[in-house]
């Protein structure tokens, strides 16, 4: 799977991790199991090093994790510290460890080498204890390769075909390309709509409407919108506004594309208005509209997904649109080879087990 | 899969394609999408150049259709005529089109190159606009490969075995070989029963009892059935008789075998008795019958096929009564022999396009 | 697969053969139709030689059967009688045949050379038949490999963690380790629980109670659990006590692990009381435990089955409570590499057959 390991990647919204209850997770293929005590919050490997059972049918003991088929106890670091009836715990008896953090009521796990986990690197969405935003929020399951569900992310043209009945974008939407922004680890895709022409539904008042987004590894959209008053669009050179000066219709969207295995990815999202320009209602509304839009992306990807597997070398023929695409995915791609030229210079850290009978 | 490219395979009924509403079908594992406007019937590959989408989740606009992913417009000849945001339109951009006909209700697409394309070669079935006969029809999809379904169709042997409750053949049915003469693309089976006994059914009167059909590329079944003065079987000299000539019984059945992927096919029928000799109340007696009767067929030849795909060199050891199937397998089996040699003669004539980075 | 072929597997629980039913079951991936009459009982190769359909949707005629494809007629040596239309029967027109046996409510079959089929070898099952125990019994499919429900089925420490909700052990339980003793074809598993405290369920009585089985090949558990006078566990050393000295509490089960596919198996069970110590109330008491815990294993099973089916090179790391496995699987590689030793010293047998046009 060409994804970066060295990356923090969404496991699930904070609020379905419970107390001491442990949940498996699937990220890049890899089976692996969360748990959260009074005092820490644990990601390892979720295959017991005894007979491979998944460590997340387990129970919490404390700070620790116990499996659920034969008793083998594991601590934070992902060591055995007790098999029943067994006095001595061999030292090859543990389980790789992931780091992982919370932070903007998410769940994110680092599938690099824990040691280069940098938390500093974490996406700055927004959650749900920030008291700005009045945010919905949900997830769905794709039969389809994350990278198709990126693409479409970072290419907006699809709206006035597949969003024709739910983002009802005006139809000269797909004739202007935003303007683009490469970043430290990502895209910013800018768009302002001057003269009262919103990307997003029908005009209500004049301004100009910024839509701007930044698309971050691995797979991570962070996304503003906002009417302001007529010449915004040009004092910032058609760039980032000033969130303060906007006049109404401030929104924030942050969505998170986790590839769980070859074929399959998980899909997170919220939406919802600022609180000085929306209200409970209104995000009830946007979670609507929300809901039947990311549906239709869904169908049409899962559909591209099916022709993808029936064809024998798949190509694309890349359009004006797509700039933003390869922007994106030739960083994943180099991502992907440095981090394979750094695995060749190191040493395998594998720990060496009996092979089954 | 070893079928025949250069032939017109059924890929629908006729009234289940509406009008601007392209379908998507699947033939020999090809995705191809099939449309009608006032003007044109097309058919081309399912799978937009741009990323790979199916057209058939696109719209008609007029003649041509636009992939309803980020908008790509196609012509009836599969070339790429907009793309929007963008001017130029890279020549590359086209996909396949096939051959396509409407014919005696069904449509039918020929996989081989469309400058081959003879429609002469439309094997003579009988469409619900024919006045003469009072059809029913239907379809069933299976989880089989196309191959065993002809089989299937090309021994009836299997009458008192598999539709002893349904078609109730005499017991004496598989004791005796059909008469077999080769056809240019197929072979003529045929049966005389005289003295009233007929084939398929209780014996509800004396005369001479014609079954005949013919089962032509790619796997059409064209049968005749009917009842003539006693000395007609002799008459004839047990080849198909003059119909005009029948007393009663006369019904006429077409049915088409489509491989739509490696294990799975199509299988279309229709069935009704000709207007001077029933109604639409026989026409839905028969009908019934065949129901349960291609739902015998289904169930052994699905299991069939499981226990072949459970066989490592799956091996057969034909009977007297596979004649009819080894000359139409061996006839498939030399054109798909010609068909290579054809292409290997030839030129690779494929659009290049970019890798998916 | 790797398992022995010289050895009895369960097929069915005999009450579940229907007379003159012929029924497919699937042994080491292999389908088999067994059927009965009044002469005989037979097992052979569900797969015509004529096409490959499955015998087992065939029909009882007599001691033969009747494939209901195209009419061949199987005699109960598996080699083909009666050809519809056909004169001559080839020699080479017959299928492979099992040696098959009922014994103990179970249908067995040999799956390696019948002429090694040694009826002595059936394991001394109790069956419905016996009037001395009051069983109930069941099966239950698993989309797991069979060796791991032999696993499992050999390690007990799993019931604190497993079946805490069920079977409900001392929390003690996994702490000490069992008896284990060789036997010819398996091992024998004994634990003594000294002054009363029960392996199963809570104290009722003082006394010495007894746990052990045979686990035998190919995956054959047979135990017996009692209750004795204090001091019978150190009078018989330990081991296998004399049961008509039992005070209470004396319960039977069988169980069958067959390996069905490679990624399936079927479990059968029974349980119940002696009738000495128990009633058809108590039989139904264990049998509705039997159905919980027995679906706690198939839940933790299938789930170890689908991580080792992530795990690029699956390997496990043994604990103390591994002796039992280790002592089986080793007796059955051991078979195995005898069998492939013996095969690869004499002569294939297989009849040719021609391949598929």
């Amino acid at each position: 799977m060409n994804y970066p390991r060295n990356a923090w990647y969404v496991a699930s919204w904070s609020q379905d991790l419970g107390e001491r209850k442990p949940m498996g997770v699937s990220i890049l293929d890899e089976p692996i199991v969360i748990w959260r005590s009074d005092t820490c919050l644990t990601a390892l490997e979720d295959r017991c090093v005894h007979r491979l059972a998944p460590l997340s049918m387990g129970r919490c003991e404390g700070d620790k994790l116990r499996c659920h088929y034969h008793g083998f106890l594991y601590n934070s670091d992902g060591a055995v510290v007790e098999i029943p009836g067994q006095q001595i715990v061999p030292r090859q008896a543990r389980v790789r460890r992931y780091a992982v953090a919370e932070r903007h009521s998410w769940i994110w796990v680092w599938m690099g080498d824990p040691g280069l986990a940098d938390e500093t690197l974490i996406p700055p969405a927004i959650g749900f204890d920030n008291p700005d935003w009045i945010l919905g929020h949900g997830f769905l399951d794709y039969a389809a390769e994350a990278q198709l569900i990126n693409d479409n992310l970072l290419d907006f043209s699809h709206l006035p075909y597949v969003h024709a009945a739910s983002f009802k974008p005006p139809a000269s939407f797909s004739e202007s390309l935003p303007k683009l922004t490469a970043t430290a680890r990502g895209v910013r895709i800018e768009r302002w709509t001057e003269s009262g022409n919103a990307a997003f539904g029908e005009v209500r008042d004049a301004g100009d409407v910024y839509t701007g987004y930044d698309f971050l590894v691995p797979g991570i959209l962070l996304m503003w919108n906002g009417r302001f008053p007529e010449g915004t669009a040009k004092a910032f050179d058609y760039g980032k506004p000033d969130y303060a000066q906007a006049v109404r219709d401030v929104t924030f969207t942050s969505q998170a594309v986790t590839p769980t295995g070859r074929r399959a990815a998980r899909y997170f999202f919220s939406w919802g208005p600022h609180r000085a320009h929306g209200d409970e209602a209104l995000r009830d509304v946007l979670m609507t509209i929300a809901g039947q839009a990311f549906s239709e992306d869904k169908t049409i990807i899962e559909a591209q997904q099916r022709i993808i597997d029936k064809t024998t070398s798949p190509k694309i023929l890349p359009s004006g649109h797509d700039r933003a695409v390869t922007m994106f995915n030739n960083l994943v791609a180099r991502m992907v080879r440095e981090e394979a030229a750094a695995a060749m210079a190191s040493q395998p850290n594998e720990t060496p087990r009996r092979e089954i009978a």
